[in-house]
């Protein structure tokens, strides 16, 4: 789902990885991770693709609500487990959203 | 493959879509719009996957090439058919990259 951000400015993190081979528990991560940030404060949103490379996008309100959510303590743990076993290569990239526009058919 | 963007800071053009039913030759145009973009002067590399949504981020040197890529005549008709043809929705947002990190096993 395209995620419904509110009017700019806010600001998103994109995050690339190249993955390891196997799940080694990635997915269930995944999942819970999607799922703990979701209920951070200033959360906006989130979209994820992944071929060769995975794309994920998530929205804040500031670049405090990033922060807190990079401290928290089981996220911690994420990032440590995505060093050591998950990912191959990642880069994460924090933007301030000036404009955005759109269509629906 | 993660774009190997220079030190920030530069810009970010995210593109989320959701497609239509069918091809109606949205491959094509993607490839070409890719090698197009690639030769535009200011681009500085693009990540793109596909699941349910599909996410194409591309990265500039200032809001001046992105203005010239998105005027483009070939894009501009890419555009067009985007609406009527291959996306049931899509947003774009246009983002300054303030800062990034990254890890390479």
């Amino acid at each position: 789902m395209i995620a419904p951000t509110p009017q700019p400015p806010y600001y998103a993190v994109i995050f690339t990885s190249v993955r390891t081979e196997g799940d080694h528990g990635y997915d269930k991560m995944a999942r819970e991770m999607v799922a703990l940030g979701s209920t951070m404060k200033g959360f906006l949103g989130i979209e994820s693709a992944r071929e060769e490379i995975g794309i994920s996008v998530s929205y804040w309100d500031s670049l405090e609500s990033i922060k807190a959510w990079k401290a928290v303590a089981a996220h911690q743990v994420a990032q440590e487990k995505g060093r050591t076993t998950w990912y191959a290569a990642y880069k994460t990239r924090i933007c301030f959203v000036e404009r955005d526009y759109g269509f629906e058919q």
